[in-house]
């Protein structure tokens, strides 16, 4: 049983389609934050399903690890290979195998983008709505339980998914879920597998959960004199059932980052991005009632964006955020935090957040799904500088420590990979050896994305 | 090692709170449909989770089986002892541990009832949307992945639960998920509790997600010439992506017994009953929109229902549907089916639902969740008469057949117990085993509700 062996069987299977080349090696062992190289030690790109279920059994025989590999933009080090092995890299793996429009359903291949997809419905009236920051695969997107700026509205990758297909660590095929919206029968295997980060099976299709464009959209920034009056305004607006679809914050410092490096004009200050779904008359309705919350807590210098090209720029600018500071800052990297609190303590944690930042002497803006009580701390280090890895990593410490000691969880959308391992215990308690067990139910060997989320005997 | 030692035990233990007594151990024994008795050894009342911990513990030392007890209700035989062991009945655990209102979050116990919560959220702006037709524990209604006829807007318990306390089967007490809204914090444990029917643990308490109760709520119902017409208006409904909150199907068959049972004055054809919730503007505008698509569709006879004394009655009827069913037959039982399907072949299946039903020979009124696809057919038998259950049986096996056939589920709500634990294999495939590997993990001894749900070695 060796790595070597697996490679050479799996190379009489795949023939092109397994890579040694060096610089894919280094191109799937990279990180998209502050993770050191880890590179794998073969690369292959399945097309089918039964190419998959060929290279897991070949890897089971062989006990060699197998990390699954989408558009590699996960935050955590989740497609990095620190135990060397095969990257299974969805790139070949792109179809849309199934649409129906009646349905509102799609089943798709993993290795599709979430903006491909988003072309492919364009004409149909239909879209899909979780949209992380990165143009991630859809496998990827599932497989760390990715949210995104609308979960307010339409839930995460967990709201929005009827069924999987996976492949097993041993190679078995399984279909979890089924074509209808909803279903009673049995364990939950689809919640199972979405966050499972391929450490339990390989996704080889989705079903998904499409939604009717709405008829009218209109978006918003607006201004705030401070965290803690964009805070309540956000919490004022839950509460009235407005059917926000985007409720996003951002610091001061996301705001100069944006004017800085995106052309923006907005006042040094905190804001929040806000859009409204509906129709012509409802979204008029929920965005004068939204302005009037605002104003109630000191809200000003509103900008509505009707237009179609207007709104697009606003999210492209917000979606691109992460990539604006890491540009403003040339050499540095950036470790992300992630932390999810329950509302009510939202505007303490980001202050305390802020607060940690300028303790650690770093630049660090923040922003987030402030809907669902999500922020990020984008803290730029120096990659060759320990001193700021350490500093940052305290910071995050803190803030992960005070979302738990408010009820909240160390991460709301990224994942754990092997960035927020040492967090588990702590968040999880007595249920943490319970993930234990059921890895050792399902991948016995170890062989998926070992020393990633979970902890095996 | 026995089911007697347990009870001396656990008598030590509880006292009181453990009854022998004939009469209580038929009542937990019973069903609400088709299934004979099938008592308990002892009934427990626990009044906190170290309590629900000790009967655990005390059951995993002596193998005795352990059943989950909440309202009764369940449609497949969840709640009964077929191989004997301790009830656990929940009425003593009614708390509300909890309840934020910033935080739209409410901490219960799982004896709480879903109509005892709406009385105490009442005055606080919020409630909790999910509504299965029995006033039902909100233990249970986790346990069997509950929905109800707002699942098509809110969601069904899956999407309505932040986070579990869970006793394990040896006793141990955990925590899954958090107080914050979503988490990417590794195994999603909550979900695979969510629908377990009590074979992976008892649940102690639940963290639910409320909602803002809307501004303005309109409802009505609205006849159609068929079928295959109600059907292609709710497709039409969705595709619009109007707001929903409810959107429900009766037969003829139905709406003659709202008639006799219920005092409704409905004309002998299909129907569909729907709500609205939104602003005043919002829902006159949705209510308008919708009764433009019915009408394409031969829509008639529409009654908007405002007042809420009038929304009230409308959905009362409707929830109380079941017992004015099994009220119009004196002396009949009644076996439910409760398939779900793809939206795009619902009016097929309901035809041919209505089809096979005629060729049984059985009065069986069928009604729905038709946002979702899914529909019951509520099978009148009298209990005495082999033939009749035999008949009824056929039936519901060619309906859940052909709903496997469209790519749909057995059961979209009610669960699987002992009544479908024979479509499990066909309906899950490969992925049926790995059902049991679970079980396994989480209960090697196999006591929590055995003979339920799932396959264990």
């Amino acid at each position: 049983m060796s790595i070597d062996n697996a490679i050479h069987k799996l190379s009489t299977v795949l023939g092109e389609g397994l890579s040694l080349s060096k610089s894919e090696l280094e191109a799937h062992g990279a990180s998209e934050t502050y993770f050191p190289l880890a590179a794998p030690d073969a690369v292959a790109y399945p097309t089918c399903t039964e190419e998959v279920s060929e290279i897991l059994s070949i890897c089971s025989e062989e006990a060699c690890p197998v990390i699954g590999y989408g558009a590699g933009t996960s935050l955590e080090g989740q497609s990095q290979a620190p135990r060397g092995g095969i990257a299974v890299d969805f790139s070949k793996m792109t179809r849309i195998r199934q649409l129906s429009q009646e349905d509102m359903i799609a089943v798709v291949e993993p290795g599709l983008t979430r903006e491909a997809l988003g072309e492919e419905l364009r004409a149909t009236g239909l879209f899909f709505p979780v949209d992380p920051g990165a143009n991630a695969t859809l496998g990827g997107m599932a497989a760390t339980r990715a949210s995104g700026t609308t979960a307010v509205r339409y839930g995460t990758m967990r709201e929005n998914i009827t069924g999987l297909e996976v492949v097993l660590a041993d190679g078995r095929v399984i279909q979890t879920g089924t074509m209808a919206r909803k279903s009673a029968a049995g364990y939950d295997l689809t919640s199972l597998f979405i966050g499972s980060e391929g450490t339990l099976g390989l996704i080889t299709a989705l079903t998904l959960r499409l939604r009717g464009q709405p008829e009218a959209i209109t978006s918003a920034i607006c201004a705030f004199p401070d965290v803690r009056s964009a805070v309540a305004c956000v919490i004022d607006t839950i509460q009235l059932d407005l059917a926000m679809a985007r409720i996003e914050f951002v610091d001061t410092a996301t705001a100069c980052a944006f004017n800085e490096m995106a052309g923006a004009d907005m006042p040094a200050c905190p804001h929040l991005l806000v859009e409204f779904h509906g129709s012509e008359t409802g979204v008029q309705e929920m965005a004068e009632m939204f302005g009037d919350i605002a104003a109630d807590h000191g809200g000003s210098g509103f900008e509505w964006a009707a237009r179609r090209e207007d709104r697009d720029a606003l999210w492209k600018m917000r979606h691109n955020a992460y990539w604006s500071i890491l540009q403003s800052r040339p050499g540095k990297t950036a470790l992300v935090t992630d932390v999810c609190v329950p509302i009510s303590r939202l505007a303490e944690a980001v202050d305390a957040a802020i607060a940690d930042i300028e303790t650690a002497g770093l630049f660090g803006p923040i922003l987030g799904h402030v809907g669902d009580g999500n922020f990020h701390a984008i803290l730029m280090i120096d990659p060759d500088n320990p001193d700021e890895l350490a500093a940052a990593k305290s910071a995050a410490e803190s803030m992960v420590s005070r979302a738990l000691d408010m009820g909240g969880t160390a991460t709301g959308e990224h994942g754990i990979g092997m960035g927020k391992l040492h967090y588990m215990e702590r968040e999880h308690g007595a249920a943490w050896p319970l993930m234990g067990d059921i890895k050792n139910a399902l991948d016995p060997k170890g062989i998926l994305n070992p020393g990633k989320l979970v902890a095996q005997d």
